[in-house]
């Protein structure tokens, strides 16, 4: 339990550093029967592999995923799928001077201040390498959703002040602008801003936008796994993310109840609400509509303009960060957040399976 | 799995619906040896018990806690602390008509979709009621981290549109206002709004902040156990929340990473920092700096006026719900929100025990 | 968790010492709409009641069940089931001298050497009282199966040097024998036995026996969650038992594979075995045959003779048991047998409806 | 939640096929700054390899062991631990016609009936190479246990009818006579005898103990969380166990607790038992005196006299299983043993360090 699984049924657990010898993750609790080849995890790493924009670390891995185990004739078996990335393109040298100082915004302190010491190289475990596993692992949920009818579609939604319009919104253009904005003008103003930033020595935040459609009613569980709970730690356990909304987020929290209910009516003998403040969940289960969710995405704490800071010995010292550093997290990070929603509603079916005696009543028929 | 427990080691799991018979926690994992009194969890609970002022509902509980198990002497023995609360106002009555419908901004569709059916009194196990247990245990994570200099400070920061003003910070009026507003200015012009919103039958949504001071750095973890996403999970879980903060929160997504970084220093031989952007976790880990987080709460969905909504048959129809409702949620929740904080810092606390060698030899040293 | 807690989704929590306020557990898990009441529970609690036989404890208890949540209108909600006995009967002052000394075979020392101190009235948490909530939950789960045709039978197969000849078997005797043997002729010899037993101050053992017939094939798990490792964990976790059995269990050790396989046939279109060796579970798996398991349950080690041991001073001294205890703990531990193996078993039932891909197409298919 | 992990703290989660790409182990939860290498794992691995002698298969792996992540500077960093063996000997067209039927005694049929379809080659996630990753991690285990001056000691007990005899009990034995006994002479009786069930084309079974030295009294918890529990539920998640037993285990069953009771005395300042009967727990925690466990195991399932069975299309038929088999399973399943056991003391190590206030008042002194 430190910390390395996520989900309850669905269950994944992670593992790798970013200078060690591979990175990867077991995905146990897939049900079997579920179609799934190399190319379907493929895919998903694809939009997180570094070294593909200007806007990316020029630190070039090819990502090639190996599932070593719980799939046989394409299909799931039923057991832990244990799937591989090589660590190929480590410059362990980059890194060896932050061995012995604290780089500001980054866990290098509290890791010494909680394990005595660290693997330092890259960031160790707290690098944004350690996301290769989360993402094998969504892809696969993301399968196991598809054959319910249930979508993701994760975007950038901001970088700096620089915001999509979605009146613009074009869903090809998140797999094609290096930005992952929906919206390719935008795209191009983000890019200019970041050309500053990195001009500057300097870095920059934004937000990511996810909308999962198709999720029937009634998944997650009124208290604790509360779905949006869920969905909340599942976006904030990605390292740089400091606020989670669902639905309409910070903005209920100045409104009336008149302007923030969502009205239920029939439309073709389903029940459908007129608004969707909700983000798609109420009372911790969904309600049919769409969920919505945002990350906030701080800026990439390694910066190349001189910091104040300390080293092991107490010191206080100015530094300059070297290496191979993006400018900004977010576009990266998109595919995270999606991988992360996927993990938490995937889980939230398989829970929901037990809910009701009917459910059961139907598997069990003897 | 029905996921009425929460956290790893300081564990604990709630029942009860508001119009049951009662409604309790239990909590397993509190280490032997705490000194607890029913007085200790009393003061909790009275923090958020209804009947208290003219924002509140007018529905009287008692809600005096009965300690069944787990504590000797006046001491934690290390076995489970059950504690339970009667319900002695219910007007059942009330509610008989909501039976057939769905109020919107409700959990009663949502159960129903999930549940096949529901205990419609009151909201059953969707009332805030269901918060009791977790006052009641998040008074034992606080009475447990009072040991170790841990303190939890949780207040409203603001209600609709108006806001605290931290330089006139009086901790002593979070207990004595209304509104638990610790600036009494504040807290008067609060009241008056929310006169306003119950003259025209609405409600009011708000934000709430909760200060952790004293946590020592190295507690949480690296992945999905940060203390951050736990943090998360913790406020996101309590009914009504939709948005939640850590240290800047949003704000950081429009920021440079330059003016974001918190620049480490030393101060009598300790690593601090000039700022706490990063609300005191750095990575998942608290970094020795004062935790903060916001959690932004909807406006109470009961409101008096007419809403558009379907009943179980299907039909289309309106409804203006009856009952006794606060016009406000923010108030009584900040307890809660206290209590959740608690309990995840008091779990990380347990948790980050193994985490390094040297821990274990100071406990099992012979 | 301090390990109160069973089952991965149909999960316990039991609280209680033996004079404490109350006893009881919550049950998170079940599924919503299963008919329950009051009495289906109580039916079990009386099976484990003190003070109804000549071989059984002088305390008398009501042991009257409260269901305090999670039922409305007959039926589970699918929300935590918290159910409640009081106790009533504690007689305290019995018990004050075993708080400054150690009862050879009872918990008292390592209670004292893991937490420092105990609640040492009646053996605390560590009395036989704490599995009144096992049973209560046990109920529920025995409940559950029955809507899926299967039935659970728990009996004492011997006591003492006395074995139940399976010829005589006698379903209706397990209720009606003071021993709950099924075959009444035994039960006479082994209550002569037991008379000889109290005469000369000491106690005895003997063996339960637990057939679970109905279990459909598929239920368990390959690895650490197989079906037969649950079990053993369920028995071997109630006090006094020492050793468990799966289907022939210490007999296979020395036979050969010839004599030990179960050669399957086709029969009504059905696979099923010649014989049953593997007591139905190969791999950790149910195949469709009867479940058989043995627990082996040691004397009383409360005996009224002289006994050797030490105090908390660290003196050793000699002390004679005094208070009101069984001869036997296996006649009322034969329905916490059954709890545990029924609780095991429901557990696995809802851990297997999302095992496979097909199952979660029967509960989405829309 | 299919099952793959195990622990709650020093929680390990196993991965892999007979016949896939590789088998491992992610071990999370273990403490910072262990000492280890790679070969501390090996010389575990090496003691379940197959190919080493005449009574065991001659499929031949080197079962070399990477470690993938989770080391430092040859120390734990306290992050995931990951380590596989790849898979170089399979046959996989030895085992194409097991695909069509279900093996007497085998998991396939269960498989089958669970997940609709299984990886046949070589028994797939069944085969005792799934104990691979038990082991390593079990290895790891160990070497934390070490750091406390806990020592494991596994080895064969019985095989058919030839019983060790305890006062030749010599521990190099274990490791250099083929079948694990640490008594040379049983060792060629034994040897004997299993030459004879395979000229007869038969297997045979037997039965393992493992001692456990230097445990201090405390560890494990009252109720679900027992030692011995969770000890038994170690034990029989290994494929062929069919019974466990703690200290004295079975023989209790027909004892009087005069004979059964172990005196407690002084000794040193140290309470010490007379007697150990109870196998070092009393009440599910531990005493401080040796842990005694007992697995029985079942004769090997394969053998290549004919037997009767079905296929997947429902006929009756006769197959004689063909492949690489040891005609026992118990010498390579004493490290195994060793293994479970070690990984459910180092969880109890860890569970038990929050236990008491006094525990945690050590670590968090400031």
């Amino acid at each position: 339990m430190a910390g390395s699984s996520y989900g309850n049924i669905f269950q994944i657990t992670t593992w790798g550093e970013s200078h060690g010898a591979a990175l990867g993750v077991v995905v146990d609790g897939c049900p079997a029967g579920l179609p799934l080849t190399a190319e379907d995890i493929q895919i998903y790493l694809n939009r997180r592999k570094p070294g593909q924009t200007r806007i990316s670390t020029p630190r070039k891995e090819a990502d090639q995923v190996e599932i070593l185990s719980g799939v046989f004739a394409d299909r799931t078996t039923g057991t832990p799928i244990s799937m591989m990335v090589r660590n190929t393109s480590q410059h362990s040298s980059d890194y060896s001077e932050i061995a012995n100082y604290y780089r500001p915004g980054h866990a290098d302190y509290t890791f010494d201040a909680k394990y005595g010491f660290r693997d330092y190289r890259g960031g160790g475990r707290s690098s944004g390498r350690e996301t290769t596993g989360r993402v094998a692992a969504g892809a696969v949920a993301a399968r196991l959703l598809a054959e319910f009818g249930i979508t993701l579609t994760a975007y950038t939604k901001s970088i700096g002040p620089i915001v999509i319009d979605m009146d613009k919104f074009d869903r090809d253009a998140i797999l094609s602008t290096p930005t992952c904005m929906p919206d390719p003008d935008a795209s191009i103003q983000a890019e200019a801003f970041l050309a500053d930033c990195m001009r500057s020595y300097d870095s920059a935040g934004g937000v990511i936008e996810c909308a999962v459609d198709g999720v029937p009613a009634g998944l997650g569980d009124p208290v604790f796994e509360k779905l949006d709970a869920n969905l909340a730690k599942a976006v904030m356990s990605i390292g740089a993310v400091k606020a989670v909304e669902i639905g309409d987020g910070t903005a209920v929290a100045s409104r009336h109840g008149s302007g923030n209910n969502d009205a239920f009516y029939m439309q073709d003998g389903q029940v459908v609400k007129r608004t969707n403040h909700a983000g798609g969940i109420l009372g911790g289960i969904s309600d049919g509509s769409q969920i919505l969710l945002r990350a906030y995405v701080k800026p990439t704490p390694s910066i190349f303009s001189p910091q104040e800071t300390v080293n092991k010995q107490g010191e206080n010292i100015e530094v300059s960060i070297k290496g191979r550093h993006d400018p900004i997290i977010v576009p990266r990070a998109v595919v995270v957040v999606e991988a992360m929603a996927a993990l938490t509603i995937a889980d939230a079916l398989l829970m929901n399976a037990g809910a009701k005696l009917e459910h059961l009543k139907k598997i069990y028929d003897r």
